[in-house]
């Protein structure tokens, strides 16, 4: 009997091994993917269990996905072999504010346990823009950031417990329920971020806090950017710590200006910002005027500011625009989500835009101003034959990242390594911290069949 | 060559072994001691480095330490050996309010590098208890906690980036000074809280946040503890989110009231809560009176609030005259770090009492309970003979974890595992869990030299 035999004969209609069914689970956004050879669709944890046995049996290479819709390659089950979907798996097992929690399956949208938690008048912050079609397993697998990480930290924060299918198929349950657990090492923190390659995890007890009662967002533009960036120090230095702090550099606003038209903001303008800051009411009041009056000493222009929730979505919504706006320059681009030291986000803008004259290529910088995590797009423009320039950009990618690196940075703050980055893994991290990697690789998944070929593992 | 000679030779004037030196590194504010054959006291990264390739070399159990104020035994050189202390690395490398950063070696105190912070208006939240006394590095591999994680999180959340020595010598650098990093696996996580099993933690990169402006300070006494819980469930129920909730019970309470007089406090009080809010000034004002309304809806005593510096003081003051009470009682306290889901408060109270009848032992219950984190003190009583009755007490304890672990409790919250929680750990987290540690442990350290005997393992 053969893998698939043993697996169809052990899990029946859960298996699946349909081309439509293999095409659809053979990667994420970003642009390779490779075909499994058989997919489950899982319901439980044990039917999960069952399979990994079989797997470990049969020295078959299994990639765990949750909704797939990463940016690194990082559920592309590069080698083949079984497909392990998540994405049935939607239950909200248990939302329970006395005890701060809320238990989820994995396949969970992280908007809905949000949604359902905000009900209660509850709430459970980390807010990656993929909020409405990631899954909370993929969140937990690449750790998701999201523009309110400044005030409320990572996904890893607010993961209590964790179920999880190992390679030989044990199901081990690492934390639980209780706020504070200091029994052993941090199994949980392990598991975060490790992109479906130590083990597959199943559910999740989350932690929830009440939600702030106010919130308010501000937006202002300025016509130098490094102006923007002084406002990002001084806001802080003033001992305000906003929920979110967005920044947008010149090119990406001149583009939006492109596609909104020129109402939408004033010509020349080389910076934006987004605040928002959230908590009790009259805190947002007192805090409002205050950052405000810091934004218009940084030479603003346009200062703006919002506490009703349909005007702060609006300016969110401009936001999103400046996305869509660089869609619209119908180039594709590669989005990189450096991360720098926040005090060097002046000294970034200027070195892209020096790529930029040396490669003849553009850079869109926009990002997570509070924490650096700015997101550099690097625009692929197309030759005279109509062909994109995609070994150029890759070579200024390639630059960009050896200036990250230098400056004390990380190559990646939310997307992960997965495929896409692991040429640079290695050099990013150095060479005793990779061999770890290999140690508790092999100590966790000694075959290595767990999602092979991320990280370069 | 024997391994001290080699030592010595390569380290010179840093390795002790005087007697005087031996006893002062045998162990840490728990029972239980045991000498170590040799002491390195460390002032370099590098030195650490050496002296771990010749103790892997020889095989030579090894066990750092900071300042040794631990309450598990887990820096007690069980099987003799070498001793690392870090406590003469205490220097603050960079402070750094632009990238939100302070870079310090292992073996400063958590409250200096908190007081080095506040003079730049920036602040580095945990706060153990024994902050003033205790190294960043111990902080670490204990990741420490304290009243203010329910608002701030542990000390995990503050760490970004780690130098740490490995067993056979390698120093490897995890992290960065980047706020968010999703380079590999959360190789920081693993060694926080790895209380010195998986390497040596020679220096950190830390999270630093602005200050907040203002805070708060309530006080409140019950006529009955269930009242005082319900009243933390109302104030996050309300959408208050404060730094710290503290509960104290009524064998506490009626101890301090001998302790300082009948002027302190009401008679027959069953329960006291102390609560710490901070923030915007003009939140504060809002927050305060929206607090005390709950508690006086819950049927609060003497509530009583505070917002100059001294007289928030004078309200942990109080707090920490409860414990000063019980030492003052003339016994022996046994002092468990629990935790259980919050709502489960006032069961855990009923629980203990029940114990204190039925062994006629009492327990003093007070600590975190916005967390559930409760120190649960058993005050060892004397028999005819004026002998303490320690192995009933530490009966009592074996019935008092099984409690908290069948109601989804975690038998430390703060303290962490070391040799005086070995025998229920495996119990607590399961076997698959504990298998878990045992492969990571051998994969990071093969030979088992680092701190051998800590966690059972």
């Amino acid at each position: 009997m053969n893998w698939i035999d043993e697996l169809t004969s052990t899990l029946g209609d859960s298996i699946h091994c349909d081309e439509a069914c293999l095409l659809a689970h053979a990667g994420d956004k970003w642009f390779a993917s490779h075909l499994p050879d058989a997919v489950l669709l899982a319901s439980t944890t044990e039917q999960i269990s069952e399979a990994m046995r079989i797997a470990s049996k049969y020295n078959v290479p299994v990639t765990a996905r949750g909704a797939g819709v990463g940016y690194v390659g990082g559920c592309v089950p590069s080698r083949g072999g079984l497909v392990i979907s998540l994405a049935p798996m939607t239950r909200i097992i248990e939302l329970n504010p006395a005890d701060g929690i809320a238990r989820v399956e994995a396949g969970c949208l992280t908007a809905d346990i949000q949604d359902a938690a905000a009900e209660l008048g509850w709430f459970y912050p980390p807010d990656p823009a993929s909020r409405k079609e990631s899954s909370i397993g993929g969140n937990i697998a690449t750790n998701a950031g999201g523009p309110r990480c400044l005030k409320y930290g990572v996904t890893r924060n607010y993961v209590l417990g964790l179920t999880v299918v190992l390679a030989d198929g044990r199901i081990v349950r690492c934390g639980g329920r209780t706020h504070k657990n200091k029994q052993g090492f941090d199994l949980v923190g392990l598991f975060c971020g490790s992109e479906g390659m130590l083990g597959i995890i199943t559910e999740a007890t989350l932690r929830i806090i009440p939600t702030p009662p106010a919130r308010a967002a501000i937006q202002a533009f300025f016509p130098d950017f490094a102006l923007a960036a002084k406002a990002v120090q001084d806001i802080l230095q003033a001992g305000h710590l906003p929920a979110a702090m967005e920044i947008t550099d010149a090119f990406t606003l001149e583009a939006a200006r492109k596609h909104l038209g020129a109402d939408a903001m004033p010509a020349g303008m080389q910076g934006h910002i987004i605040v928002e800051i959230d908590g009790q009411e009259r805190a947002i009041k007192e805090e409002l005027p205050s950052i405000m009056s810091i934004l218009q000493s940084c030479g603003s222009i346009n200062a703006m500011s919002a506490t009703e929730p349909e005007d702060i979505e609006r300016i969110w919504q401009l936001r999103r625009e400046f996305s869509a706006s660089l869609r619209a320059t119908g180039l594709t681009k590669l989005n990189e989500d450096i991360v720098i030291p926040r005090s060097a986000l002046v000294e970034l803008v200027d070195f892209c835009s020096q790529l930029q004259q040396t490669h003849d290529i553009p850079i869109a910088c926009f990002g997570h101003s509070g924490d650096g995590n700015i997101h550099s797009n690097i625009m692929i423009p197309l030759d005279a034959k109509g062909n994109e320039r995609r070994a150029e950009a890759e070579a200024l990618v390639h630059e960009l990242f050896a200036w990250v690196l230098a400056r004390g940075g990380s190559i990646t703050g939310e997307h992960g390594i997965g495929i896409a980055k692991a040429p640079w893994f290695e050099g990013a991290i150095g060479s005793n911290a990779f061999e770890l990697h290999q140690q508790i690789k092999s100590a966790l998944d000694p075959l290595g069949i767990l999602n092979p070929d991320k990280m370069g593992l």
